[in-house]
């Protein structure tokens, strides 16, 4: 057996216990957001058919995918590196039997086969939730306002995490404002998508390609960059580009309804923020930290078209993804992760000691049987010594909030409770523990 | 795009929102029996290089592997087809530095591509719960216990479900009693371990190859099939097989370390299960229906030279493994799953409804975030009818508990709130909801 099969593979992790409790304390905030603004949770295979994938998706996917066929098998497969086509699969399966709105959250395992980097894993999991079969702006701002509620729930503020926000047809219409022929639009959003990524040389000389008159690549480039607090005037930002500002009037529904729901503090206007995939057809949105250093930490919009480009009915959509590892980044940096996980173990209810003796021994056994099958979360040592001041020590250290020991008293029926919080302790007939064993559970 | 990408492949499920949430009932019970018996949840890689698998698991297994190589990469890899793998290789990551026991669970999706029948898929759920560093039957009892306490939690009683329980030292005793040779045990193990699969004139050609006398291969019959309760003296057991109470000695501890936790009701002696994998040492048993007539809902066991085998330290422990689909078939032929799922969702805190007017429609979006961000679950119809006896038909059927209606009386500032349950009404102030908007949750 080759060493690096005692590794996990490359891009994947182990979780540990304190790891997998920051993994949960993510999915729980994530579930609990989506549930209470109404979705619906579902789940897909971890694998579909290969042409799932290559037949519709962009091509950056398609070069990630890790696929495979069962040795003398006929179908390839491959895993899900998004949700999406699945998602959309099962919409079409069902037909027009779904009631509408179609409201679906989901936290699949994706995979992606690519090098793996800071934030970006082989192997890692996605937050998605979708609205289908409604349009509006509306809708777009209730995807948005569930993950500013996951967000809320971890301890981000606007202060650490902003909205950037920005709409399909309002960027086409302003890039025709600006004279951008029609042909050259898909260019121009490239261009605008990739502003990050392109030095400033190779910017220009793109920019310069669009046919564009000085004056005009003057204020693309003022575009490319501009960014303004939703909560400002749209006129403004116009009036910065020098356009009208009906171009943006796409981006005002928006701005509306953000502000019916009241999280125009979370959300920044930002022209440039196009979404990479083909697929998408209104709204854009891109979660980031406001430092802007790191990767996204939640991408999507309204694609309109995507449901039927998988198989499905027409149907209109608006969705989100969020991923884990960019997300416990910034939760560590912000010290959100304390003792990076473990704190988030949960707390047993009850430590049993036995202090010794054939009685405490024999009793033992029961009495915690009888605790944990009331609901109670309940440890004990599995070690030779009965030493109670040791055994106490275990019990805080495995943070315990209550310990029951089973020691010379118990000949009268009697055990001790201590609780560990309060340094406080008392004495208890056993006989009515075991009768009403909830009445050891702390608040 | 073939017509078969529109399916999920086979062996696979969709998981719809009622299918999902009969999954996550299973999980919440195997999860809250887990941490209340003091594991720590941890989980790893879907896929494992390959030679993890192949190296030292059976060959059973091997044949039943989905594994794949990137194009252009260097690894074989492999979806995971059970968890001890995985776990026996992070406890070797971590050496010596784990507290002892490590006492770990995982809810892990496997993968197996085997042929899809009744009770097997080729994706699915397993629990896995594993103490390891710690030896003796008080320990494989509290393996046991706290499978039977997930049981328990989902409805199940010992009328349903019997833990059948051997030991592979206390089978060893007996075979050698019955006189079959040392060389002949692992011949013997096997055929006991497969006695329901052969057919009984295949059954007696492979004991007479055993080399028994005619009397002892009558006493190795009765064995094959003897079971009793565990409860009962198992020296009545050993004198039908006409062997000497001795032998079941370490059967014996079991018994006791049972009886003291207080499940001895659920568990029956079976000297006949040995479990196909070879790598068990010592207790043994699968949980099965009363009926008998389905897979094993749960199998596990002592498996002492494990860790070390996947290149741990040496480090006793023993297992459970519990799958979703033949438990979930199991609670729904006994009517454990209500409404085959669709009661399990969760039932909506509120649903909040506009009777029309500009004032209701403005108020309602920030009222409904308001509501959420205080963590209750709260829906609204994306309809475009204010109709409020429709809509209140709606918030009905979403199994909603209150409905709160914003209508004429929103201009003095009132609105109605329903109680969907117990059919009464009444009207309270907006400005009041939204300063205390938890007052709305009912317990």
């Amino acid at each position: 057996m080759g060493t690096h099969s005692f590794q996990a593979p490359k891009g994947t992790r182990d979780f540990y216990p304190s790891d997998l409790a920051v993994r949960r304390h993510i999915e729980a905030a994530w579930r609990s957001a989506s549930i209470d603004c109404g979705f619906d949770e579902v789940d897909g295979p971890t694998f579909e058919h290969l042409e799932l994938y290559t037949a519709k998706s962009g091509e950056s996917i398609v070069n990630e995918l890790f696929s495979f066929r069962r040795a003398g098998g006929e179908n390839d497969y491959a895993l899900r590196p998004e949700f999406t086509p699945t998602l959309a699969r099962m919409i079409a399966a069902r037909g027009g039997a779904l009631p509408v709105p179609v409201k679906w959250f989901a936290i699949p395992s994706m995979f992606r086969a690519e090098r793996p980097q800071r934030g970006r894993l082989r192997e890692f999991y996605q937050w998605n939730i979708d609205i289908a079969g409604v349009e509006g702006a509306p809708h777009d701002v209730d995807v948005i306002a569930c993950g500013i509620l996951a967000l809320e729930r971890l301890g981000l503020t606007p202060r650490d995490v902003q909205v950037r926000v920005s709409h399909r047809v309002a960027i086409a219409r302003m890039l025709a404002a600006l004279g951008v022929a029609a042909d050259k639009t898909a260019d121009a959003m490239t261009l605008l998508d990739r502003r990050d990524k392109l030095k400033p040389d190779e910017f220009a000389l793109r920019a310069g390609a669009l046919g564009l008159s000085a004056d005009a690549l003057a204020r693309f480039d003022v575009a490319a960059r501009a960014t303004q607090p939703l909560a400002a005037a749209l006129a403004d930002l116009a009036a910065k580009i020098g356009i009208s500002a009906d171009e943006f009037a796409a981006l005002d529904d928006v701005r509306a309804a953000a502000a019916r729901v009241g999280i125009l503090e979370w959300m920044t206007v930002d022209v440039g923020i196009v979404r990479g995939l083909a697929y998408y057809t209104g709204t854009v949105f891109e979660f980031h930290e406001i430092s802007g250093a790191e990767r996204a930490l939640a991408g999507g919009g309204r694609y309109d078209g995507l449901v039927e480009l998988f198989g499905g009915p027409k149907m209109p959509a608006c969705g989100l993804g969020m991923g884990d590892v960019v997300l416990a980044n910034a939760l560590r940096d912000r010290k959100l992760l304390p003792d990076d996980g473990a704190t988030l173990l949960p707390r047993p209810d009850v430590f049993v000691i036995s202090a010794g003796g054939d009685l405490a021994d024999a009793e033992l056994p029961k009495l915690v049987m009888t605790l944990r099958r009331a609901g109670l979360h309940v440890r004990t040592s599995a070690k030779a010594t009965r030493n109670v001041g040791k055994l106490l020590g275990d019990a805080g250290k495995a943070r315990a909030r209550l310990a029951v020991i089973l020691g010379a008293e118990l000949a009268d029926g009697q055990i001790a409770v201590k609780d560990l919080d309060a340094g406080t302790q008392r004495v208890a007939a056993l006989a009515e523990i075991l009768a009403t064993p909830r009445t050891l559970r702390l608040p």
